[in-house]
């Protein structure tokens, strides 16, 4: 932590705060300065609360050399993280986990039409809600328990495994009953409460960065689960809010090399909400794919324009086939397997 | 709604759309354009899924006529909204809400030291948070339970009214027990079901936007709670996130005019968390009586430099005094009363 | 400056850059800290280009300690800046300066319409475009030099000071010819050269913070101007981009006071751009006198759905009037005068 | 463009609108809704200026069908736009334009280094920056003419093309003396003045997107350069400004396939500026192939600890030789060559 006092700030405030420095059992290191007295800080800062330090009488402003993460810091454990959900479906590996489905569950027809279709074209993980966060009070919320049991029994029958989202820390269990991935949408990212509860299960956990997050937030709100004992935890950019209105999002692919430089979890991409353009949804994904994306997750519905939710960002099966095929060549080129 | 085909759609996908909007049982108005096709649908929008339609073939846009809020709208309720806390103290008539108190309850002896100086300069509504969302899972995150107690044990022994903030579905009831307002804070204005639950109790919710939020997503956010039967929701600018990094947030405050033109809400301004500085402060909320708000909510503390939380935004109680000082020709002057 | 090693760095890496620190005739303090070294720098790190040091193996980030704007701040000059357009005309000081007037100049006729309104209704200071940047290429650009002549012959005529933007490095001189204040406009706040070019003549310049700008930014901008000679530079709040829609700006107020203590310049608040709503300009001309502005920028004209530019975010001459009304008791209230 | 009036404005103020909208030469067809009329004009939008008929009584919002920009529009000029530098260099076809060489021209020994090493890891065009434009006054500006000479005598001696920054309308004809390509920098997407000068030379220009703009915004800017006769424009995405701070802007990669979409003209990536971190330049450059751009325009420097400007973003020859390996097989997945 540095410490930097008011121009002007005399002796006696810069000697409160070194005093300060010392009571919280770390070592202060004052300089003087040519305008203005620094003050270093040797020893853990994360210890210490900036803003109280920020508001001794001299202090103008208090910089952290430290990253405020930990567990979720490539620095605390150096190998990539690899999280397994048996029967051989991985992430974080080799492989990129395709994780394909309808924004929504409606019905078992539409389930088993998108399931179907999905698994042919080479995805393992089916995605599909069941409970929706919405905007707006008036709109569709998902079919609730009876959408995660539509959801499971199609994966069943097709072999494949579930990612859906929990809302609600009372859902938690039974949505853990049905899922192979908890996913924490992004309007839930500093639900604190909530990432603490399904910090508390085994189920592996994709946590959606927040629309205005930064990276850093994002892996804090991953060591709030890790530090309550899950450390399946796979990050997704998703597109953050910005003056652009002609996408729905900004897909910020710089995030994957970011995150991968910066932690060591797996980093998924979504490429459908973050363009909500099904046009953009194939150049998107070969990019975050040649960006070193671990997996994506995508909007696939066997007819959108009947979807009750987010129709027009979900492409057919038709044009997920073509994807699939025009991904193969690119994972290739960047030494990946789909 | 409007809805714009695409350049070179035919008559044939203009008709889909057509059809579609008559299944819905509104009224399709094609108009050909020179290059464009356009549909106006009569009817009330709101309950047509624009998704959908977007996902169509051929269309290009589709765009609202109608703001998707209701219950929040001044279109809805012309009379402006005034929520009565008992004992003669309201919210949203002529006289300004002083709501004042440290970010997070911390002991008796500074709950005790804090209320006594908020009450005496006049401040009616004490301020204090039991449960606290933090961005990091290595920070103090409030007493709890036993803050609450501290808390409420204070205002009663001041005569004053209590705001705290439910971070948790699982706790709306301990928390309503002991406050006059549920605060829902800036990382749960998006949280749909702790919306939903507060509204279904009768304690006033005080809703604070959400940092990188609109207005009409906040009125939407109110409609949330007010849909599931509380009327009684305030809203508070809090400041928004921008590019600024001086401030802590950045202080919207022609949302105050705004919010008065588009709802019958109260709005209240939070001048300690949007700037971050308690140098700051005074203008800030001098500019935002100007301006019209019903309230103001801000962060006194006894030591700011031992505060468990944001010390470094905080007040002292004397600055608070001389804040209540400057502020009474100001509510003069604009017709209102502290 | 502060430097941060990576963590791992080794001796030799952090032995390089305090050599480099010495180099350049600085004094390195390198301290080893748990995590990383640190490596703080004595002296003026405004003669490094902490760029270069960034791009030193081993160094992972490069802190400023020092504030980047020089000639600007309210530690290099005390005293506020009171700039003196003659006639009694200054601004900085007591006096708030009001300068209104349409967004362009159109013709004679709506010249004097305007101008006579805004000096009836107590404006010293009348605004009016004769070079306008317009987003499209097919907008209206305005009348150029005989617009120029049109807005200062209206001004002699009724005894008023004149404001307008200057677009071009080769239209300073035309401009200065007929104006008392240089514009600069959002578009061109980091237009270097024009901030140098108008820091070579002597008329008093108001430079617009950018439309995305930070407040540092916009200081660094002001010293563009100053340190080529200029020192009469008075800055201006318009309102920066954010993702609300209903405005046409988000008015930053806090810029205000903040400006005022991190500078010894006048700042002006313009409530037309900010908003772009008239029923929106009063209460938010009211908040920034509150808030202590020196000044007002705002659009009024004549006949708004007749306007050849921004026509929906003027207010008409009966609406200035009243606004000159309200405003009096809110600046006896701060202790200021009209 | 479609006007929507006001909740409970009545029939005599619609029809002024009617009546405007007919004196304007356009045909409107006002539809009288369930909650609000709503008038849709038939004919050529942006004949009208849409902030008068806003400012008109009884106008609640005005809505465009249309988009702004025409002459950059694919709607416009179906075929992509090729531009043809000579001696078979081209952007816009099948083979990507490798840009590439330092920030800032420092000295002949740099450059002739800088050069050699990008020509032999096989860039065709060089870039390199005489004039600079600087946040701070206090920072490097650039060589100037003599910078010019340096760059152009480098790209000769290895038969390569020339890009470089111009600033100001006076150096135009000087630049274009020495470069292939004029490029317009982030903070000059909106100097209008600078666009139409460029816009009225031969040689094709790269306009680099506003560091806050929309992609609308960059179109309708390259609209300023097109409509006074220049064609030969690429677009360049450099990273916009977002809440990020772990890189020096956030690269909205989508743009790739949305310019695509809505224009014919080229487009270019920068991953130097929209990242600054030399370790996420890589894998940036192979995603912005995947997503189809048509080149890259990347800073090498030969030693980045020595750079004048900004080297802590620019990757050494090695590593562009590297990189250049790695895009190969990337480039022949989406059927491109190098």
């Amino acid at each position: 932590m540095i410490i930097v006092m008011k121009k002007g700030a005399d002796q006696a405030l810069a000697d409160n705060v070194v005093s300060m420095i010392h009571k919280l059992d770390l070592k202060p290191m004052p300089m003087i300065g040519t305008e203005r007295t620094v003050i270093a800080v040797i020893g853990d800062e994360r210890a210490i609360d900036q803003h109280r330090i920020h508001a001794m009488p001299g202090v103008d402003r208090v910089m952290n050399v430290l990253d405020p993460y930990k567990l979720s810091s490539r620095e605390t454990k150096h190998e990539t993280t690899v999280i397994d959900l048996g029967d051989g479906v991985t992430i974080g590996g080799e492989k990129i986990a395709m994780m394909a489905g309808p924004c929504a569950v409606e019905s078992e027809a539409q389930m088993e039409a998108a399931t179907k279709a999905v698994k042919d074209a080479g995805a393992q993980i089916l995605r599909g809600g069941a409970f929706k966060p919405r905007t707006s009070p008036y709109s569709f919320e998902g079919l609730g328990p009876d959408g995660l049991k539509l959801l499971s029994d199609a994966a069943k029958r097709h072999g494949m495994k579930v990612i859906t989202e929990v809302l609600d820390v009372r859902d938690i269990d039974a949505v853990a009953q049905h899922a192979d991935i908890l996913q924490i949408g992004t309007r839930n990212m500093s639900n604190f409460n909530l990432l603490k509860e399904v910090g508390k299960v085994k189920t592996p956990v994709l946590l959606k960065r927040g629309m205005s997050a930064t990276v850093k937030e994002l892996l804090l709100a991953a060591d709030h689960i890790m530090s309550n004992g899950n450390q399946n935890v796979m990050l997704c950019e998703r597109g953050i809010r910005t003056f652009e209105t002609e996408t729905r999002n900004t897909l910020a692919l710089a995030t994957v090399p970011l995150v991968k430089e910066l932690s060591h979890l797996p980093i998924i991409v979504d490429p459908s909400h973050s363009t909500g353009k099904p046009s953009l949804v194939s150049p998107v994904t070969l990019a975050a794919i040649a960006a070193g994306a671990d997996g994506i997750l995508i909007d696939v519905h066997p007819n959108p324009a009947e979807a009750m939710c987010d129709g027009d960002q979900a492409i057919k099966p038709d044009h997920f086939v073509e994807l699939m095929g025009q991904l193969a060549p690119v994972a290739q080129a960047v030494n990946r397997t789909l």
